[in-house]
């Protein structure tokens, strides 16, 4: 059901009934490594290329969460699902792979839960018994991609951040149990006309802020309605500004109910500038921790609020300013 | 309602009920010239570079589409669109500038047919009252990226294509008048191991027979049922072999009933190679001249199954082979 412009009620009880989790080595030294169903210790992971690495991530967190249904491949209607490297090729040969119809969705680190709604949607309409959506990220095929190689050792600053290698995936249906996906708003870009690539966080802020405003708006919810809402990959200085934007605009959500996927992930004494991103970093901290918490019952009602910097290396050479994008989903013990 | 593992079919009449088309100087010469809102003599298009030319071309097309309807783009749900330049910034900032809600699709060229599925099923679902969807493609965007910048005069050979110059968008909803789109397949990866970048449509064609055969069965028609079943731009190559194909599966489809997006828009004197390609090619002969035919009534049902080839640069130089999709949309007058 349509609410407002942008927003989709969700009644029909679709769940997120499996997932799979991978991470990498840093990964695997970070807060949340008990979250993950498989860790790698090498960040090439018996592969030839970076980016085939980032394919068998996607590839092995697919095959977990059917696994755990003891489902096939076969058995599900539709994989939504992309990725940072140009062309998403590490999604597109995932998908090569695993055979499912496929769309790919591309809205930088906001793609996780851009899909999840889609997925969420189709399932709660009967379009879809099973739909498998997530999304990955690899820090070496990211930094090749979009700075360095990073054999070239070159220095960063402090606002940037640092690209998680891992991959998250769901199996969204009404069959099944698992905590209920309840509604989703999809944002529009925003340009505050921020300009630095390697401070991501600032320019996504304002994308957030609006996407969470119009999500708590057009659910006529109050921001306290939420035990958490936590942002995709803003990082320590995205999340300070987009807590100071909320706050200027009325919405006074705590602190401590205001958290950030990028900053979740690692410990503080891990060397990730302000925090972690990539499309992985979002699906992993949800479809692993936060999806944990939820069937604990640890929390009940969360909104997750995956970030996109919508940027290419040349549109930022061709001196033009970051346009940013947020998705909103909420999932919720006991629906809506 | 879902047929299948991967047919919808839309019974609540969503129509295409306007769209916008936009070409290049190539374009302009062409067979379908006629068929173009708006075409330009200068493939810059008073823009700097041949991205920001894309952007513009995306940005027209929806401008047409929705200043046909004396609509604003504030009274529109959504926006579903996606190009093959990196991160497809073309679409992301021609997205900023339109302020629609927006999800980025990514399927190469079978893009245009991804989005209208989705366009189709969320105005059928009552998910949106009216939503924006197309694809752009841009000769020299694509050329730079994807093999030699064009000063180089670097030579091809004849099974190449021609990327178009373009974008084409339609608005559907189910509030006004125009053709249905009445059921849509999402296509899974076909990969029969082809590995010549330079030979896209063999690559592609059996992603197309795939769809066709697929969409088919599940939508229980025979393959006379349609007028015409036009694909996205699979050449003079991919055509032949799909037809072919097609033919051993018992799928006896006459070759006039089933031509190719990149075989109509240009003549046979102009120097295309193979035929036209690009994820504009589709959307241009879908939103331009296969639309004006359904609204003359002289195509009454057609299926369109945009095709596209999954690889990237880096994929083909680490010895790839090219995944390939296909997704199917029938448009029909008078409804299902």
């Amino acid at each position: 059901m349509l609410l407002g412009r942008q927003t989709w009620l969700f009644n029909q009880k679709p769940k997120i009934i499996s997932t799979g989790t991978v991470g990498g080595p840093i990964e695997s030294e970070g807060k949340l490594a008990d979250d993950f169903d498989l860790l790698h210790k090498d960040l090439f992971m018996k592969q030839p290329s970076f980016e085939q690495a980032e394919q068998q991530l996607i590839e092995d967190a697919c095959k977990i969460a059917i696994q755990k249904q003891k489902m096939r491949f076969e058995d599900v209607n539709f994989f939504l699902s992309g990725d940072l490297v140009n062309q998403m090729t590490p999604t597109n040969f995932a998908a090569r792979n695993n055979k499912i119809p496929f769309l790919g969705i591309s809205n930088a680190c906001a793609t996780s839960t851009g899909a999840l709604a889609l997925a969420s949607y189709f399932v709660d309409t009967n379009g879809a018994d099973f739909v498998l959506t997530g999304t990955g990220s690899h820090h070496g095929a990211v930094e090749k991609q979009f700075r360095y190689p990073t054999d070239y050792g070159a220095q960063k600053p402090p606002t940037s951040q640092w690209t998680v290698t891992g991959a998250g995936v769901g199996l969204v249906s009404k069959i099944g149990t698992g905590p209920e996906i309840t509604s989703a708003t999809i944002g529009k870009v925003v340009d505050l006309n921020q300009s630095d690539p390697l401070n991501m966080g600032a320019a996504m802020a304002p994308a957030a802020v609006d996407t969470i405003s119009t999500h708590l708006a057009e659910r006529a919810v109050d921001v306290n309605y939420y035990d958490l809402i936590v942002t995709g990959d803003l990082g320590e200085i995205g999340n300070s500004i987009a807590l100071e934007m909320l706050q200027d605009q009325g919405i006074q959500i705590n602190e401590n109910k205001f958290k950030d996927c990028g900053l979740m992930l690692y410990k503080s004494n891990q060397e990730v500038f302000a925090g972690g991103s990539g499309a992985g970093c979002s699906a992993v901290v949800t479809y692993g921790h936060l999806w944990k918490k939820m069937n604990n019952k640890q929390l009940n009602k969360i909104l997750i609020v995956a970030t996109g910097a919508l940027l290419s290396p040349l549109s930022a050479s061709q001196n033009q300013s970051i346009p940013t994008i947020a998705h909103a989903v909420s999932i919720e013990n006991g629906g809506v």
